[in-house]
C-alpha cells in the first residue's frame, strides 16, 4: 500500500543530448478544434473558412492555419520537454509543410539538440530542441527548434551538456499548382483586394486595426490542444505560491497570442496568402494574462521571387503583437510577441 | 517607408444608392460552429440536434437554426456595412429559404437601397441595405433588409442621400415533402406534444419559463461568426473612451441574444416546426452585457393556412426579449428584443 | 386571451411507479461536442483524440469518453425526471456497451422505479430511476439507475409511494477483438507505458498531479449537453432567492466534475484501457462552482481477469475528486466526488 504522485515531464539534469523523445497522445483535427482554434484568431484568410474557396484554389477542404498546426504540434511536446520550464525563450527555424485538413492526425517527436546549464543560476538551464509533426500520411507539416528554460529539480545534480548541430530536414510548403486565372478571378471578392504581392513596400510599418480582448477561454483553448502545462489552468497551484508564478496570476499560453497576433495582422497582410513558409525567429516578450487586449504590427522587411513559382511572391515581415498596460498614469504599451516571418503572397497579375 | 493603419468599413458619405457589395470571406458551417452556436441558444427542436430524427422528417442531416443562419449572413456585412456603425436600427422583411447543413458555404452580398442624412446631427446618418445570403449550389438561405445608424467619418463631407425600392426576391421557405404518418408518429416523442399547430390560440402570451445568463462566451460566439466589430471584443478601445460606448463595457453582439431568444421559446412554440419562414421587423431595444440572464415571451398574434401544404400551418407570432436590471431599489424588466415572426408549424392531424 | 407559463419537469407527486419516460430530443455526437466535451475533461487516452490509433485498435473512429456518453444521456432526463430536484443523490450500477462514434445518435428512457415520500420532510422524497441509453442502431450505450431527492410541488398532495426491482439489463462493453501484438507495439509510444494492467498494485493511491479550474465555460458546456436545469444557467432565478439555492451562485452540473475526474485521472489509470465497464455507485459529495480547481485520486481495489478475453484485465478502482477551499485560516481539502469504477486495461503481454 503506497500513496503514489507521479513525476510529470524531465528536469534539466533528466535531457541527454541526442535523446528523441516520440511524445504520446497525437492529435486529430477535428471540425471543433479547427472551428474553435481558427475562429477565436480572428484570421480573415478564406482558405481557413470557406470550403468553396479552398476547393477552387486546390485545397482538399478546410486549411488549418499555421498558428493552429504550430499549437498542436507544440502542445504535443509540453509533457516531456516543458513541463517544468521556468520560460520558453526561442522558436527557431519553424518551417511548415503539408497542409493540415480536417480529419488528419498529427503526431510529433523531438530530439535533443543542447543542454546547457546556466553559470549564473545553479538551479536550471537551458534545453534546446529540435521537434518534427507530420501526419498519418507520414508528410511532415512542421519542424521547428526551440529553446527553453528548464529548472534542475535538484540543483545539485550533475547534468549532462553539450550540444549538437540540428537535423537536416527536408520540408517543403504545399502550394497547389497554379491552374486558371479566369477561376480564380470569379472568387476573388472573397479576399481583400490590396493584399496582394505588388502591394507591399519593404520599409512600410502596417499597425493593424483590429484588437481582441482575451478571456478566460483561454484556459479552455489550453486544454483543447492538449498542452498539460499547470501554470495555465491549475488556479489552487498559483495561490499556493504566487510569488513563484507570473504575476500570481494563470498565464495564458503562448500559442494564444502567436494564433491571434497572425489572425489579427491577417487581413493586411495575410489575406492573399497560399500558406506561411518559414518563421526564422520567435519569441514571446512579455506574459498576457485573462483581460488583455492583444494588437499586432507588421513590418515589411523584404520582397523574394519565390523559387519555382511566378505566380507568388515571397513576403518577408516582421510580426509585432502588443498590448496596453492601463495605471493611474495612463496607458503603456508593452510589446508582447516578436516573429520573423516570410510567407508566400499571390501575385496581383496572376490572380486578379 | 510609412506607417500604414487602414480604414476599416465604410462611414455615411462612402455609401452610394443602388451600390453593391459581394462581401469577403464566405463561410462553411462546419459541425464546430453549428454545435456552438446551436447549443448556447438552448434550442429543443430537435432538427438541430438529433440526425436521426432530422433525416427521418427528409432532410439530409442536421438543420443549421434561423438564429444561426441570420448571424452568419448578417456578420459577413459588418466590415462593409456597419464597421462604423453607432447602432443597428430594424431588420425587415427577413425571409428564409433552403436549409443549410453541415458543410453549406454562406457567401453574402448586400444592395444599398436607401443614404439618409440626419436633419439632427450632421455627423451620422442611415443606411438602408439589402442583403441576399446563398449557399454554394447558388439557392438563396436568406434575403432580408436592415436599417442601421452610421456615423461619418467627416460632418462636413457632403452625403449622397437617395433611396431606392427593394428588389423583388424570390425565396422560399425549403418544407421537405409530407410523407408518411405512421414513420412520424414513431419519433413525436422526441419533440413537445403540445405545440402542434391545433395548441395554439391567438391572443394567447406565452411566457417561457427558461433563462439563460450571458458569459463572456458572447465574446468568442462573435469572433466565430466572422463578425468584426471591435465593440463586442476590443477591450483597450473600450477602456480608453468609456463614455463614447454604450455603458462602458463591452456590448453583446445583437445576434446572441436573436438567437438565445429563439431558443429560449422553442419547447413553447417552435419544437414543432420545419421552419421559420419571415421576420417582418425585428429591433434591439436594449443592449445587453455580460452577466445578464435574458428570457422571452412570445405572443400567439394569428393562425393562417399554409399554401400548398395541408399538413402544415402558419403561424404568426411576436417574440419579445427581456432582462432584469437590478438596483438597491428592487429588480426592474428591460424589453431588450422585439421580432414579429411567421413560422411553419406541424398539424398534430398529420404527424400523431 | 391568456397568459401561459408552462410547468416544466414533474414533481414527486407526479411520479408513478412503472412509469416509463421516452425522453426529448436526442443527441447526435457531433465534432463539436466530441471536441468540447473531450477536450476540457483533460483526458489523455488517444483513443479520444488520436483517429490513427482509435482505427488502428479495431474502433472505427475517434471515441466518444464514458463522460461524454454519460452526461449526454442523464442530461436528456433532466426535464422529465430532475427539473425539480433538490439533489442528485447516487449513480448506480451505470454500464456501458457499444462505443460512440462522431455521428452517433443517443436516444434514451427512463423507467420509474422507486417513489418514496421523506419521512422528515412533507415538501420532497426520493425517486428511483432506471435509464437506458441507446444509439441509431439499436444499440445500448449506457444503462443506469439513479436516485434523485425531488420536491413536491405542493406538500398536502397524496404522493402514490412503491418501489419496483430494476430490469435486468443486457449490456456489454464493446473492445474490438485482438489482432496483432506487432501492430500495436508501433504504436505503444502514443499512450503512457506505465499503466498496464501489470502495472497496478491493490492498495495503492496514486494522486493525480494535476489540476484544472472550472471557469464561467461549465454554462456553455452544460447547455451543449441539452441538460435544461436552471440552477446552472439562470442567473436572475439565483439573485431572487440566493438563499434556497446553493451557496446562492449558478452550481456547476455534476456531469462536468465526474469527467474532469476521469480526465485528471486518465494519464495514470485511464490511458491502456479501451473501455470502462461499470460503475458500481457514485455521488457528489459537495458542490463546485466557477473559480474551483478540481483534482483527483484513485485507489486500486482488486485486480480481475477480463472474461474471455486474456489480453485484458478489469481493474476496480475508487475514483475520488476534491477542491481546496481557501479562507483566512488556510487551505482545507473538500471531497467533491466518489466513484466505484471497474475499467478494462491493456496487459502489457499482449500490447508491449
Amino acid at each position: 500500500m503506497a500513496v503514489i504522485r507521479k513525476k510529470t515531464g524531465n528536469f534539466l539534469e533528466d535531457f541527454r543530448v541526442g535523446q528523441v523523445f516520440r511524445h504520446k497522445g497525437g492529435r486529430t483535427v477535428n471540425e471543433g478544434l479547427l472551428a474553435h482554434f481558427t475562429d477565436f484568431s480572428m484570421t480573415t484568410n478564406p482558405l481557413h473558412k470557406n470550403r468553396r474557396y479552398a476547393q477552387a484554389y486546390g485545397f482538399e477542404g478546410l486549411v488549418a492555419p499555421p498558428g493552429l498546426v504550430m499549437a498542436v504540434a507544440f502542445s504535443q511536446t509540453v509533457e516531456d520537454i516543458s513541463e517544468n520550464a521556468r520560460a520558453n525563450l526561442e522558436y527557431i527555424d519553424m518551417r511548415f509543410g503539408a497542409p493540415v485538413h480536417v480529419g488528419d492526425t498529427i503526431e510529433v517527436e523531438t530530439t535533443v539538440l543542447g543542454v546547457t546549464p546556466s553559470s549564473r543560476n545553479p538551479d536550471r538551464g537551458v534545453v534546446h530542441v529540435q521537434s518534427l509533426g507530420s501526419k498519418q500520411t507520414g508528410e511532415l507539416v512542421i519542424a521547428y527548434q526551440r529553446k527553453v528554460q528548464v529548472f534542475k529539480s535538484d540543483p545539485s545534480r550533475e547534468v549532462s551538456a553539450g550540444q549538437l548541430e540540428p537535423k537536416p530536414v527536408e520540408i517543403e510548403p504545399f502550394v497547389p499548382p497554379y491552374r486558371d486565372r479566369t477561376a480564380y478571378a470569379e472568387l476573388s471578392h472573397l479576399s481583400n483586394d490590396d493584399t496582394y504581392f505588388e502591394d507591399f513596400t519593404p520599409g512600410d510599418t502596417i499597425e493593424h486595426s483590429r484588437g481582441r480582448v482575451v478571456t478566460d477561454e483561454h484556459i479552455f483553448l489550453t486544454g483543447m490542444l492538449d498542452n498539460t502545462a499547470q501554470v495555465h489552468c491549475n488556479q489552487t497551484m498559483i495561490d499556493r505560491d504566487p510569488a513563484r508564478y507570473l504575476g500570481g496570476r494563470l498565464v495564458v499560453y503562448g500559442g494564444i497570442p502567436f494564433a491571434l497576433c497572425l489572425g489579427l495582422s491577417c487581413p493586411d497582410v495575410g489575406d492573399n496568402s497560399p500558406c506561411d513558409v518559414v518563421y526564422k525567429t520567435g519569441r514571446h516578450t512579455a506574459p498576457i494574462f485573462t483581460g488583455d487586449t492583444v494588437f499586432a504590427a507588421t513590418e515589411i522587411v523584404a520582397k523574394r521571387d519565390y523559387p519555382g513559382r511566378s505566380d507568388l511572391g515571397l513576403l518577408e515581415v516582421t510580426l509585432r503583437g502588443h498590448k496596453h498596460d492601463r495605471s493611474d498614469e495612463g496607458e503603456k504599451p508593452v510589446e508582447i510577441f516578436y516573429l520573423e516571418r516570410a510567407l508566400a503572397v499571390k501575385r496581383r497579375s496572376h490572380y486578379l
